[in-house]
């Protein structure tokens, strides 16, 4: 296989490989992933190619965005197969640190989000924000990118990385792309790859919720106490399904709210078997919607 | 008064100064203050006019670094002294941005320094090293500075914020610059100034307790209970000083010592009247020592 793109492992390497792409006066964008790369990551990497001059995907599996019960051990990891998947886009750099170069011995700094990390995933996974806020720093001070890619798909994450911009005065862009759905709707996700056959059946049932949702506002109804109501009986429908939160949220601190309007944000996190899967949608948003009556089989 | 450096109160006119010049190739220094300069500042910014191309003196009382029960509303802040006092130094640039500028409303992401940070002055002053931190990354993140010169007064701090730089991959080193004292040996700090003339004579105990300790280490005690024990004493008999904190300890994780050796640190601070004062000294280091018995009057 011819490589089109280099693979860096150290972050000097990375620092060095941005300083002289920036230097050049090009546009730099950065694509963080925690590697299992699907094409979910790939619009992502599409959307940056249009964008910049050079593109640098980064996969690390952070442990610090873990907690101890969680699935850090398992979550997969494959780097010949993220390379090959990537490799015919000719992005510039595979960046692929390791845990002990990313964090050395000692390291004990940390970033704390804030309010907009403490409801939903903050609630559910305590400390991942943390995690996730540090290493997102960490990747834009050794990558140095102009803009950043990242999906709707975790939607709160990319609040919290709106702040840690903003509020630490970073020169980088935050650029959101649209959630890349499964045939049936399922938000892709490089966890959808443990789901057994039933399960993964199973799945579509955040996005049947989703739809719902959407479904009862373009009908007019604005109650969000009515309409979580409806969603969660699709879920609750479904027997492999555990509900962990159904929320109704406006989009910038994600407070519930009492009556949806057109941006509110439904979201939805529920455990498919022990599998933990998360998908939202912003409501009366025109396009991008996949009807799961009308699709195919996943 | 001809001006001879820029003052830059916006941060978008701070990132344009700062990109012009690392852009043209030239090496900039950084050295952050919370204004009300003297002799110590002073020190800093000529070794960084020394090293650097340009020069940046920051000048910004960061509320996130007080707790409600400090002197930030009296903290002493004065534009017009202080540009008097740089200007003939010719350094490029007085940043001094307004505290809404810096803490944009909504801002809540922070900095979480480690281990680092939790005894002396993080016991004394709870959320004080989270405050530095945060507004330190800040800075570096607007000014983009190549060298960022301390004190060694605040030696914590500077173990709080080479941590930061390790651990968060940032482009800045960091240069620690040696304590400026006044003829009497006490540590040149802003908050001299809140100092009666009788608590101005009581406020070198700070220093004559390291000189006893620095004293005894040089006889040849090494035992640290007793090398405090005689610091103590010092302080005590002082009836204007109260102790917060007396510490031996190693020299990067402030962990506390039973045997004193070359290059452990002794550390004190005091309440003299109202005035809280911190000073700090490397037991067995060469020079630097201002001997208080020859000293002349404050």
């Amino acid at each position: 296989m011819t490589c089109f793109m280099d693979l860096i492992t150290s972050l000097a390497g990375m620092k060095a490989f941005s300083r002289r792409v920036r230097s050049e006066g090009n546009k730099l964008g950065l694509v963080p992933t925690m590697g299992a790369l699907h094409k979910g990551h790939l619009s992502l990497v599409g959307r940056a190619q249009e964008e910049c001059d050079a593109v640098v995907v980064s996969a690390f599996v952070n442990p610090a965005q873990f907690s101890l019960d969680e699935d850090f051990a398992r979550y997969p990891r494959d780097l010949p197969a993220d390379t090959a998947t990537l490799n015919p886009f000719r992005v510039d750099v595979l960046f692929s640190p390791s845990a002990v170069e990313m964090y050395r011995q000692g390291s004990e700094t940390f970033v704390e989000p804030g309010s907009v990390a403490t409801p939903l995933e903050g609630a559910c996974r305590p400390g991942h924000f943390r995690g996730v806020a540090t290493v997102v720093l960490k990747l834009f001070n050794i990558v140095v990118p102009n803009v950043a890619y990242f999906g709707q798909k975790d939607f709160q994450q990319t609040l919290v990385i709106q702040r840690l911009i903003e509020d630490l005065n970073l020169d980088v862009r935050l650029v959101v792309c649209p959630i890349a759905r499964e045939p049936d709707g399922l938000a892709r996700s490089s966890r959808n790859a443990y789901l057994s056959p039933s399960e993964r059946q199973a799945a579509s049932v955040l996005y049947r919720s989703l739809w719902r949702a959407e479904e009862l506002f373009g009908a007019g109804e604005t109650k969000a106490e009515r309409i979580l109501e409806e969603m969660r009986k699709i879920l609750d429908a479904e027997p492999r399904a555990n509900i962990d939160y159904v929320a109704l949220v406006e989009p910038t601190r994600l407070q519930p709210i009492a009556l949806v309007t057109p941006g509110s944000v439904a979201l939805v996190a529920a455990r498919i078997g022990g599998i933990r899967l998360i998908d939202n949608t912003f409501l009366g948003s025109p396009g991008g919607h996949v009807d799961p009556r009308r699709a195919g089989s996943p």
